[in-house]
């Protein structure tokens, strides 16, 4: 079990590595309004057209939910990750790139999402999203044991029974990905719900563990 | 009464969360910017052209404005909040994240109020808009208890009578934006007099308590 | 003289100010890019089109260069006027605040000046721009004395002379912003010449009294 | 060698310098994917159409991928260079300020050979790309001396032989970026594979030293 932050008087040197991740996470985040536009009345709509203009958005709406929860909860499996961490080297701050590439990528298939959904290109826009999170948990697969390689850039009272779990492969996510992908050519709603059904999960797992602060 | 920061020597353990959160809050309220576009003059227009132009653009400007004093009062509300935190666990963290949902989504409403406050689609324009803060309180309700529920996330110097207030349901706010979207569907600026009258309001109140540092 | 930095025990309480200030800094003057559009060509445009097309951009460049430059010195000015406080309180906050309402604002005016500089509208467009930072000085005008107000909020080793200094109003910055606006619904070019000769002023006046490490 | 982090208690005085660089990385290399546009479909467009639209987009993800791994190495390279400061005096700032004008302005080009890669303007484009990053490694060459020339701006424990090569103008990445132009001239290809030749190189040789931890 990790020590409490309160006891631990070891340095850390990844100030700058968490202020860049969590800048992008939070721009990432941010970002995903941009894709929802201003719905365009027909002169001298009022008041009813403009409800039910809105009510339209719901593609967008849903898109901009579920990508913003999914990047929520890939930057608490961050802030999990890099708290383990006390130095970074090269091959750290590359790796945890290529993660960051993937997250500053998810607007784009968010918004190919929210255009197609309720559309007869529903299943590849659906795919073409879930597959992006499928490169995504891949990029975890590299971050992690690139982090679990080395003690010395791991903090000194991180047992190695942590340490081994992080190194581990995490193989539930990618191979639930790739299925998603191919549930979603076959039915867009369906690939969505297995995609999601992952992240609640994943957010349950936390809840139920996670009754004690963080340390 | 809270003991002045520089005499707390207790480690806090919240600054990855403040960062996501100041990033958020940031990027929304500059983001905000971007919804007023730059008037297209017709050929050859002029400087009377341009300048009628801008002021023509004063519903966006007003949006702006409101919705700029709305996320800088939820940042100085968070920054308050937070302070009283020593330690972060996962329901404060997706609890956190619920209300960082709102923020980035304010840019939304605004740009709808922006668009239409000036036709006759304005009531739904401005319930629309009050109706955003209306979640946004109840994201408040949801964050105040997930923090003030446990001593252990609590600084050890935050008395108890501080805590309960913070724990006790904030009625006020959700009843005067549920009454604010009412009145907007009847009178657009008067739903959002409404509104803004509890943003001063809350403003008024830091100030006259507001004369010694935080802590 | 105030005393270096690494001899001060006193601790800061500016953390989140200055965590959300520098993000609201860094996005504004990152989104002036975005309203350099990339030229559409005519079908079968070539190179030669494509570098006359760059040319035809330079008021664009021009803009973006003049607006980076201005933010980035209202952010070396915030920086040193941050470093002699101690503690915020609610007036600093809300003074605060409103500068960085004039600092995300500045994309808008930056962008009015891009696209109407080389037309008949360059006068309002370029009185428009000057005028944003007039109302940037009443900003500062605002901010200085809620900081220099109260010893509370101020370093202890910050002298009381260097405290006057930032109580003083600060008169020549909006008088000069003033005069160009007056100068730019005459000449566009002169107007913007008197802007900038404030900014390259204040540059020397700080590299020549700035050859030791800031404190 | 440097000495680890760990060992050094001298303070650093570079917290807001790193928070808005870092502020301003995170930005422009999370706004490069706002360049990729959902691509439209004709009416009743399917699946089979978006899949080929998106795989129509392959010289926006070249040039977004392109652009992210720039920016990402010239994080990395700031994070280098600014772990030797110490404190920050006004050159420094607007040094520091010059190479963020850069960073900011790279999704501007990107765009533009995001938009004309695989057209006739392609040699224009790829030639504005690179060309980018010839007056970036400037910026680079002016920051580095402005760095080194003062002892009292660097950590005690950084030694005279590492900021002596810091001093040094680095001479190889001008001419390199020199050349990619004129050759994007000829071959848009060979320029862009030149650059990022010298990318992978740069990257190759933080990954041979690399394997102990950044101090």
């Amino acid at each position: 079990m990790p020590v409490p932050a309160s006891q631990t008087p070891e340095p850390k040197d990844t100030a700058r590595l968490e202020a860049f991740s969590d800048g992008v996470f939070a721009i990432a985040i941010t970002l995903l309004i941009l894709e929802i536009r201003v719905p365009a009345l027909p002169p001298g709509g009022g008041n009813g057209r403009l409800w039910s203009a809105l009510l339209a958005l719901w593609p967008s709406l849903l898109a901009f939910t579920l990508s913003f929860f999914v990047i929520l909860l890939m930057w608490v499996n961050h802030h999990e990750l890099i708290r383990l961490v006390r130095a970074v080297d090269y091959p750290l701050l590359f790796a945890n790139g290529f993660l960051l590439l993937l997250v500053t990528f998810v607007p784009f298939p968010t918004a190919v999402l929210a255009r197609y959904l309720g559309t007869s290109a529903a299943n590849a826009a659906a795919a073409f999203y879930c597959g992006t999170f499928l490169v995504g948990s891949l990029a975890w697969g590299v971050l992690k044991p690139t982090i679990a390689r080395s003690r010395r850039l791991v903090r000194s009272d991180v047992p190695d029974a942590l340490l081994e779990r992080v190194r581990k492969a995490y193989v539930v996510g990618p191979l639930v990905y790739a299925a998603s992908v191919v549930v979603a050519l076959w039915s867009a709603p369906a690939g969505l719900a297995l995609c999601t059904s992952l992240w609640i999960l994943w957010v349950r797992l936390r809840y139920r563990s996670g009754q004690r602060p963080l340390t």
